[in-house]
């Protein structure tokens, strides 16, 4: 038996979430799918985050187990040509140790979430982006986040489904910044609570277009209340960008 | 009477092209549609470049005459209104002289061509990139661009369709760098030939593969024969970004 790492790329829109679900289809579902059809085995896809429905993955970090011996390249070819023409694709994989695992090893997982903000609506980024109309103030929004910044009970940014047994998150960045009519916001923690990204930047987005004042952000925060959350973001806007691992990490 | 300057964004990908075609929908049909429904009356689109099947812009222009007063803003406003769903959005607005012309006023046009270099498959950039598996030399592939740059009978990389007087053209710029596993093709010039950018692209992805010496780049263009073309690169990297007009110069 060998332990694979992937890394995955794919389009959110089609898919009901990474993870397995019985209502629909899953990203999880599609590999476990391709990789049995290549192994004649069951598999079990271990990813490192469990993104919602809609959400899209520049670099998603998994593992499967495979009993086959596979050249890694040679098994990353077969599992895009059975892939085919589903929007996920293994970009990188690579054999571990059997203690390796995409999500218990994790230390680090990155972010990223995409507002075009201007009047039109969006073409080539439809799907892509959130798109907000009225304008944003990136500079106060930055302002905002870096309340969030830190260690802190993140109940008010939680999903009434988080299955964590805690709301105690350490929020490693939350920085905001402008390019030209984009306005991108970069989140890494050791992890996060279910829907914790989108709730904040949705919040962020309401303190952008001066709907909350830059303290409400912090006020929300205290409130240690779902119901203080202004905003939930859509999913379409929010990238799975990467995850880090021991293992992996620079000597410096 | 007032002429109207517009910006166009589109996905190339749902239509037959820029130029009304009748086969199949363009996106000069949406937009003369969109117009004739605010104004209830025939308008016709001019546009400085007429891009294929599956090309896209991030900023064609146009122009369009509309007899009743427009503040241009409303204007916006309204056409994007009704283009919805449509992949098109007017993304700028303003009144000119009526003796400026969205094509023959043109001064200067630019394109960027995208290609994604990797062996996995596309999926947020499927139909937004051409995808080439083989590694590509950008280095080779841009000293080989140079030899294209300037005035030339630009036969060799010109549609059979073309409707051009005269094969001659000057290209003012022709780069390729690249940014990870993406590669980028910029190309600038007053006016190109129906399928120059397209042309001249399929060759250096020729080069970039090896599969043209550098110096074959100079000899397709010596032949001044459509025979001597390596390979037309497919629309879907193809991107109109830019037009230059002598009233929107910078002073220096």
């Amino acid at each position: 038996m060998t332990r694979f790492a992937l890394t995955l790329e794919f389009d959110g829109g089609p898919f009901f979430g990474l993870q397995r679900q019985e209502n629909g289809p899953s990203v999880q579902q599609s590999v476990e799918e391709a990789a049995q059809r290549i192994t004649g085995k069951d598999v079990t896809l271990h990813s490192a985050g469990r993104t919602d429905s809609g959400v899209h993955a520049l670099a998603m970090r998994s593992h499967l187990d495979i009993e086959k011996p596979f050249e890694p390249f040679r098994l990353m070819e077969a599992l895009n040509a059975h892939l085919r023409p589903e929007p996920v694709a293994v970009t990188h994989c690579e054999a571990k140790p059997d203690d390796w695992h995409a999500r218990f090893s994790c230390i680090g997982r990155s972010y990223e979430y995409r507002i075009r903000n201007r009047r039109a609506p969006l073409t080539l980024e439809k799907g892509r982006a959130w798109h907000i109309a009225r304008p944003l103030d990136a500079d106060a929004m930055d302002e905002a986040a870096q309340a969030l910044v830190g260690q802190h009970d993140f109940t008010t940014f939680r999903s009434v489904h988080c299955q964590s047994a805690s709301p105690e998150k350490t929020l490693g960045r939350l920085d905001v910044s402008r390019e030209g009519d984009a306005v991108l916001i970069r989140a890494a923690a050791r992890s996060f609570l279910h829907h914790q990204v989108r709730s904040m930047v949705g919040c962020l987005a309401l303190v952008g277009q001066g709907q909350w004042r830059v303290e409400q952000m912090q006020e929300a925060l205290e409130a240690r209340d779902r119901a203080a959350l202004g905003l939930n973001a859509p999913p379409e806007g929010l990238y799975f960008v990467a995850a880090r691992y021991p293992d992996e990490e620079q000597e410096i």
